[in-house]
């Protein structure tokens, strides 16, 4: 199959890793070729790929390298070298969830697979690849389902081919709408402070010739009164148990903002994104970064130097807030714990 | 009266006149002294100072510079060039009607004044100035009522010393509530796309001491629900005769934002800005502004280059989404078409 350029984003192809440098976009389309752990390792860690379920994907494939470079010893020795690294990938970045979910996969793979496990942690990794892709997929279908002919909707952050094996969550919804003709047109919210949705989704959705229009994230309540717009589409970093959700700053005023002005609004992700052992967002700790992203814009000050800012990178929608929950399971309406217990125990 | 770097950013001193240079803030505190209309002219025009009320008193000088320019002449001969001059600086920004308002005060002054109207235009601008600080001040102090004892407030863009003659709207609120103990901390908005949170707001607080900190646009609904944050302040461009507010693109957001939260919506704008000529909101003409100024950042593109942006300077906020407007001539709670009507009767 012929893929585009966000969907070649993490390439496996030869034993051979393919990621496209995130870092450098839009400006430039760089790939960067790893065929060695520690390659892997920083890839994750100086953000090469970001994104949830692309992070866990890329460590499964750092995992394989990590066997290859053992290939000329026992499986006993190796496994305790393979685990070795596995222990170190899970530590290239702090948040990601599906790293470690990835990883656990990975490290389950080896131990079951005393024969021929070299094979065995590739075809693993491959799988969680195309699975999570499949995922996609079968979501884009599912949200797209939801959509009206003509629709405007609109974007937060990036949840798309870029963030994930393939395809995208909110984006996979956005791209099967468009593939359908029912989506006119997406508003992108920059993103401050790291600007994904002015350097990521606008890019991704431009290189599929889906017509998306970047806005400033305060002009989402101009935008959603005036713009037509139908729905606000998201992805989510994770999904507590009662339905609320752990996304992008700016989220769960969109929300707000869709609740007043009669929008509706759609959190897309896979069921891996959701944590069961936590009970409410009240549970989600809410990582807080350093000012200067926000006091500094391409590295000069652009406020008075003792001037400290406030800088959460991620907030809470209440499940109140949600109309629909999409997850490759099936898709839950006004989410609450009985329904998304119910959804996870769908096979 | 000592005044402050904020206070001081139009300043008039034997017959000179001092503009703080905006464009260079916060890293640079430049003054620029002007003694000719065309000066004054393009200080307006290239933004040396911007908000509504600190351009029309600005235009008032000018007015002045033009008249002593003219003082070899007639009264007959200087009226005719003067009023050349007042047209001209009309044009310097299109959408201040602040500056159309001070300009025809400067006019009526001048037809009035055939004997000593040199004097009489000078002693007029320094009037229209001073009442403008005080009418701050009294804003300040109905305002700074509403607020209790250690209280938490957000405000957005730059309704402060710099945007008025002195003292501020919103900020005039801040300060006093400050100088009376009241204020226990100020969340800035950042104000993309021009940041003039960060830029303004963020420096004139803290060169006043008074605790603030900035935050991304985006994180306001965490700041509301997280900080302890009573009340949401701004300023206004417009206020139409029903109460709707037209000000800085995100006000809106913040209004929706309070409401939802339990938080309270405070508009805080000299009843000059009330006009009621404009029925409602929707009469207001929003200015968009060009693409570059999103896609762009210090003149980096952040976005692919074939990407536009949607960029509405402000927004329209509906007068049922605000708690309480403080004009110098009193205050409308829950503001409507009867009430404020009412207010502007009042002498």
């Amino acid at each position: 199959m012929n893929k585009s350029l966000p969907d070649r984003a993490i390439e496996w192809r030869e034993q051979k890793l393919y990621l496209l440098d995130q870092r450098m976009l839009p400006g430039e389309v760089k790939f960067l070729s790893c065929d060695a752990v520690a390659e892997v390792f920083d890839a994750i860690k100086n953000m090469v790929v970001r994104g949830a379920p692309a992070i866990g994907i890329t460590a499964a494939y750092g995992v394989v390298f990590s066997a290859l470079s053992h290939r000329e010893v026992s499986y006993r020795d190796a496994s305790v070298r393979i685990e070795d690294d596995i222990a170190r990938l899970a530590t290239a970045r702090p948040t990601a969830v599906n790293l470690n979910w990835a990883l656990q996969r990975m490290r389950t793979c080896l131990r079951e697979n005393a024969q021929d496990w070299i094979a065995a942690l590739e075809r693993e990794a491959i799988s969680m690849h195309l699975e999570d892709v499949a995922a996609n997929r079968k979501m884009g279908r599912l949200g797209a389902d939801y959509l009206d002919r003509g629709s405007h909707v609109m974007t937060h952050c990036n949840a798309g081919a870029l963030a994930t094996g393939g395809f995208g969550t909110a984006l996979g919804v956005i791209r099967t709408a468009y593939a359908e003709h029912k989506l006119q047109r997406v508003f992108a919210c920059e993103t401050r402070p790291w600007l994904q949705g002015s350097r990521l989704t606008a890019w991704e959705l431009n290189e599929e010739n889906i017509p998306v229009q970047l806005i400033c994230d305060s002009a989402a309540a101009s935008a959603l009164r005036q713009q037509d717009i139908d729905w606000v589409i998201v992805g989510a970093d994770r999904v507590a148990a009662n339905g609320d959700v752990a996304n992008k700053i700016g989220t769960c005023g969109l929300a707000i903002m869709a609740r007043h002005l009669g929008k509706k609004f759609m959190v897309v992700a896979p069921s891996s994104s959701v944590d069961l052992a936590t009970p409410s967002g009240t549970e989600i700790e809410v990582e807080v970064r350093a000012s200067i992203e926000v006091t500094h814009m391409a590295a000069q000050p652009v406020a008075a130097a003792k001037v400290a800012a406030w800088n959460p990178v991620f907030d809470i929608t209440p499940a109140s807030l949600i109309d629909v929950l999409v997850t490759e399971k099936g898709v839950v309406e006004q989410p609450d714990r009985r329904k998304i217990e119910q959804l996870l125990s769908n096979c």
